[in-house]
């Protein structure tokens, strides 16, 4: 049983046409915008059955990439007007969402992206010819490699596809984030005053907010946000023009700084071109470090959501400082048993990233000489794990931390009823008379302030201020 | 531009039917045969957009876990014939491969598979309904909970389906690793008496046979294969009956004996139930240790893949000792490259495996209590590192091993032409002197045996039966 | 400020005897054992400053290996007697603890082991020299490579080696997890009739006894410790006799045979010779594999250590279930706070141990063709792995586990107390009746049992039978 | 056998004195600074047998800490000057390098640091003690928590210490990586003109020279230098007054800045006090940051030293492009075998350093609540990665790059007869046509340029032009 299953059509015997490659030649189905290299790539690479028109991101950024391509060609002289008119006219099809389905090589791939590369190219020249007014595969009058891949190489084009598609994603996770540390800033005020015990290594502490615990949330996405951001601006130096390994061969001068300028513009993004192309061509740096920083996002979020479980626990038997809002029953055999399962598919995600981070620490360095071939499982893992937290963000926030309620009057008896108020006694009685009065409070389950009463070392009125809640939790009032 | 694209239909508003949780009602699409379970799931959920229904081997499982409890229900009087019956006739319907489509819940769900339950239990309920001669979601006649689920709870269940199904793929798996391994064999016969060098550390050492170092990447591989059988029968120990933490409430005396050798005739697998069922429910252990021999499995098959890049590496600046069969173009501005696609693809799905390996990792290491709330991940990642396993295998087999060649006379010529022939006269010139020869014929470029003749060390005879390379590569003729 | 300090002793001028190598000449202190390529190891890796004799298994094996090398030479003819028990001598010594000061090459060092083979044969040579009457240096007499190493291989003698070091390693750390769950099981027996609430997914589930709880560590500790010695058995099949790659080049007819069953009997453990030699000496499948089970382990004891801060979270403000022993003060400040720190450091080797996983999966993956170079690292973070486990499990055990002690009756008022009781009745309301019972009880604060007499649902004889703690529990009186 | 040995001398019972905390009294032996608190934590984690004391920089950081303290409380008058002095004095002698013997907590520990904290206090109060004239012990003078640890807690003093120790380390890092960068930039310039095969996925691609090789080495250091760079300012953010939880509790107004400027002038570090103490109290973001960016730099280190050791393959069946300087022999049995060991023990440093990655994440993503329990094993983890790949640069650069020559004639003939020449005549030819060249000279092992000229394609002269290897490796002249 093998639950992969092929992406291609069948082909019908009549309707096809006839492509040729190094291997020989190959029927291509008449409807189909892909061709004889695609073709190998899709029976090359069985792999997960999901094709790469499931990378919309990346789909659109390598239409614009051929897209700023054939403008700096066009500018250059290079190619006519036009093949470069519907060069661009084609891409801007894809960039609109059209002609995704025809992206059919698998997202794990060999070959460093080139089979990607060629399936744009394929699917681009096709549609161009079209709007030429001529049939799909008559490349004698636009070729997908003479033309569309003209003055470049999988090795700078897709790179460069990929940091675009990899800035689309990030960007949007950046958003969700924000969207998720602002329910999190929001329960810091309405939990404001909300007083209970800190702790630290799971055990009770002293005294802090709910507010306060809630807005150090809200403040730790804010600093993983602002990480996020600045990994993605290292994102932004592309190596295009550099062609095959860097040496800019088969480039014209100037097309580096033209085909940049134009993908900047039809990008919207601030692209660079790197200093040192042949370095440029070689390292995946950038997303090492991304994939490093995500990873940081995860775990933050894992830890979160940990807690808001633990916090949650119960209803009668656990911790009980929060509620969090039901959204489905939680139990196929315990009725009414609500389970915190939105913080968990979070914390699931969180794991899938910091498994993905490995995969891409093992595929960047793996990387040999002047290219990294594995390029395309990097990408795979790293777009998943941007999807992937950007719903986690999005659904841990509209599903659950809107809906969180605090049980005030059990948290304000447990902050009375605490042994870690002799904290607060510590400058007055010294850490080891402190000591006594703790170790004697959890022995006999007596309150620390009556017993620093009976043993006369402070009076009622200095423990009253002392030992208020809100003093202790350090509370601007 | 969200990329995760919802799974579920518009619903339009005549055609539906009203249920009920404990959060409320909602509108079900009569075509459905899911329920509100499912769909609240749905809408909690949206991370993945890849339904639980591509994990085929798993709804078969949970169909076979349901089939196999109702017919354990009927044989203690808990259900009655006509609703066992019908179950029993939607299970078997599932098993053969319909209604998979609503299987909607995402792979990567909350609440510890009781998502992927439930939707197993609306899907069943509302067949078998239509099957007695009622309408979907008439309950009252059979319901989900109380007559699907019966004696069970996700807690059992799931993990239950899961193990089937692991069982399912790691079989698969082990049947590609065989058919790899053949592949590698086939060539250690057809290379053997090819000469080459062997190298330690990237340096030239001693002689080999390019068969020996095909026979080892098939022994290799026939090791691992022994490691993932072992792993995979410790896979079939259940816990179906103990419900929900292992205490079998509500599961009658019985039952979880009936229940398993149900499931073991349904699924022809030797299944057994563990002897503690409370450990058992909570413990994920054989799913690490799977996993860890996967990952093992996939360092093998990375390694020979880098070696394979390696050795075939060239065509003319590279080792250049076999040559790999062209499958595609390998370049896109680059005419003629061929590159080792095929080797590539494996090595990035090793990546990934190893990478789920840390994934499996840390949800096995975050299980709480009584129940390891993260085995939604667990399996998703645990299924994709098997299938992909299993593609990448028989890919490697079919497109890449069988088709090597090897560059004999270069080989034969660099053994000649190799100072490591030196080792074989240490026994005879102690390592002091043989260091001398070695540090000359690298300085000069001249050969060991000529360097060995002009100091008068050995005779020319003694050389020639010392040298012959079939006796130094230990080639038993 | 550099923290790595030279490990060698300052070399007085007067005080040496120069030696030579492929580079040239160097003095060595008189008083040094080791020699030339010792002197290069040591320079060239200035990484830990953590010497090899810190790796007593393996500076035991080593000279294990040596000595049974040379009792196999002896009987072989190729080594005199004199030579011989001069070396065996040697070995005895190193065996019995003496000389380990002098194996001072770094732990992580290039060259596959070499070094620290070299380092072996320089201090067993010298040694021997003078055990024979001579002074140490003149190798004349006795040559490190040409009589200690003789019919060997860094090859073949340091994975050999290094398999002894890990079995005695493994064996020790198997003893540890025994006496860890021989403390849970007694801890079981103590608290058999200890009822308590189960909890999945964080929320109180089904009732259960503490006895039940403990148990399932014994358990799960047992099926792990089951796997260890599983894995640790596959280490028991070497390649002495391989020498360079497999090909037994210089290594006589029967030597490897001769010299495994020497082994065999010197270490007292049951060696086997690997069927494919050259296999056997690229391979690290058996260390991937232990460093897999390891890592299961350590996610075991992880997983129970969370358990076990949580259970004794408090002492006012947390789950407060059980309590762990004092060891030490927990607080600089806040003074009487008790904090579960062993539990915190078995934690902390569990992740150690599951990075070192993931070093040793690089490690071997990047074995290359004939040789895997990285065996050091593994080796060293295999050591580490299995000294911290054992110290961990000894120290769990001693520190924390036999100290604990029970909250019973807050265990019992919290089961009487919980709404998960309803569970028991679904078989006699259904699951829809039952899940109205729970919100009401959840909504109102008030008890399952009078929401269901006050509802006339059953009797109050049959809610005293069907809600029994213990029956519940399925403790077994 | 067990291995780890314990830290602490053996106490002639004659020669104690008594110590008492909140598990009863204790004899310590007289010549001992540390005290009870140390006693039990060395007791409690005997895991190692590795002291505090090999982490000079922690060492010295809590000396640091501690004196900026005590210079606060004095100046806000909560410690009287001799006691101030004294304290400051006695941090003085431990800064300098003194009593680091007495810092014999193991670096693994439970606790949250709070025995690294405890073993500082102590050995300060116990020194401070004897500056002021008093014995060891004489707490009532002195005392290690009401003095020593002032406005204190170990959730603040451990976490800004260990900032401290981690930025001295890694600014260390910065320059050892700046040693090597300057050595692969050296190389960079003395190949300049040294034309040779650049490849892409192991295969032979266009042409380049050695020097644009060697400086993307230096390049791509440079980047990973400036991200680690970045990654140290984040660990300049110290959370000192923050106490036990974030809330300041027992340090008064104007504590945390005080003592701040003091640390950055004592430390000579421009640190700030976080804006949120809560939140800096229990997130260890900036070591999983500064973790990830090892990670990359391991990731890279690893990479060249994979492409070094491939280049330098042979000596006559490898690649044979360079020649890496030999520094010990290689072989115990192949004599003049050299072996890259330098690259080796680089590629296993790095190997490590991804380890304590996961390491580190896991430590991470388990911190709850108001602190993470597990900083211990995460500041091992980052002082082994910094310190060793310190280590690893330098010996890269000094024993390994200085070193390198390259074997110019040999390269300069591979591009002359490679059939990646093609490429740079497919501007002119096409893609079809230039590929049916390419598989000529494949199929015939001819050259291109004589296949070009035989097919009448382009003149003599245009493809001297067009081929020149410096023109093709876009050499700026």
């Amino acid at each position: 049983m093998n639950e992969a299953t092929a992406t291609l059509p069948e082909v019908a015997p009549a309707a096809v046409c006839n492509e040729h490659d190094l291997i020989g030649d190959r029927d291509i189905p008449v409807e189909a915008y892909w061709g004889v290299h695609t073709l190998r790539a899709v029976e090359n690479f069985p792999i997960t059955g999901q094709p790469l028109s499931t990378h919309t991101h990346l789909v659109v950024a390598l239409a614009m990439v051929k897209q700023a391509a054939a403008r700096a060609n066009l500018d250059l002289g290079l190619l006519d007007a036009p093949r470069a008119n519907a060069i661009i006219a084609a891409c801007t099809e894809i960039i609109a969402g059209k002609l995704h389905d025809q992206f059919v090589v698998d997202v794990i791939q060999g070959g460093a992206g080139t089979s990607s590369n060629m399936n744009a190219n394929e699917v681009i020249a096709n549609r161009a010819l079209e709007i030429m007014g001529h049939a799909k595969g008559e490349y004698g009058f636009l070729h997908p490699n003479d033309h569309v891949n003209l003055s470049q190489s999988t090795n700078d084009v897709y790179p460069t596809a990929v940091r675009v598609a990899t800035i689309f994603a990030a960007t949007s996770l950046v958003s969700a984030m924000e969207h998720l540390g602002a329910a999190f800033a929001a329960k810091a005020v309405e939990f404001r005053t909300v007083v209970k015990m800190g702790r630290t290594q799971m055990q009770d502490a002293v005294p802090m907010t709910l507010g306060q615990e809630f807005n150090a949330y809200a403040v730790t996405l804010g600093e993983d946000r602002a990480r996020l951001a600045e990994a993605t601006l290292l994102v932004h130096e592309i190596n295009l023009g550099a062609t095959a390994i860097g040496t800019e061969l088969n480039a014209p001068a100037g097309y580096s700084a033209l085909a940049c300028s134009h993908l900047a513009r039809i990008s919207g993004l601030k692209l660079e071109t790197a200093f040192d192309l042949i370095e440029a061509t070689a390292d995946v740096g950038a997303f090492v470090h991304l994939s490093g920083v995500l990873k940081r996002v995860a775990i933050k979020l894992s830890k979160i959501c940990n807690d808001l479980r633990l916090l949650s626990s119960g209803p009668r038997a656990g911790l009980g400082e929060i509620n969090l809002p039901a959204v489905q029953s939680g139990s196929s055999i315990m009725p009414g048993k609500v389970n915190p399962v939105i913080p968990e598919v979070v914390n699931q995600v969180a794991y899938e990233v910091i498994g993905n981070d490995v995969t891409i620490t093992m595929a960047a360095e793996s990387g040999q000489l002047q290219l990294n071939a594995f390029e395309p499982i990097i990408v795979h893992s790293l777009t998943k794990s941007m999807r992937h937290l950007e719903a986690a963000c999005i659904t841990l926030a509209d599903k659950c931390i809107v809906g969180i309620t605090a049980h005030e009057d059990k948290l304000r008896a447990q902050v009375e009823n605490s042994i870690g108020l002799v904290t607060a006694l510590t400058v007055q009685l010294g850490y080891a008379a402190s000591t006594k009065i703790a170790m004697e409070a959890l022995a006999t389950g007596r309150g620390v302030a009556e017993l620093v009463l009976e043993h006369g070392l402070l009076s009622a009125s200095q423990l009253r201020e002392l030992l208020r809640p809100e003093r202790l939790a350090n509370l601007r009032e």
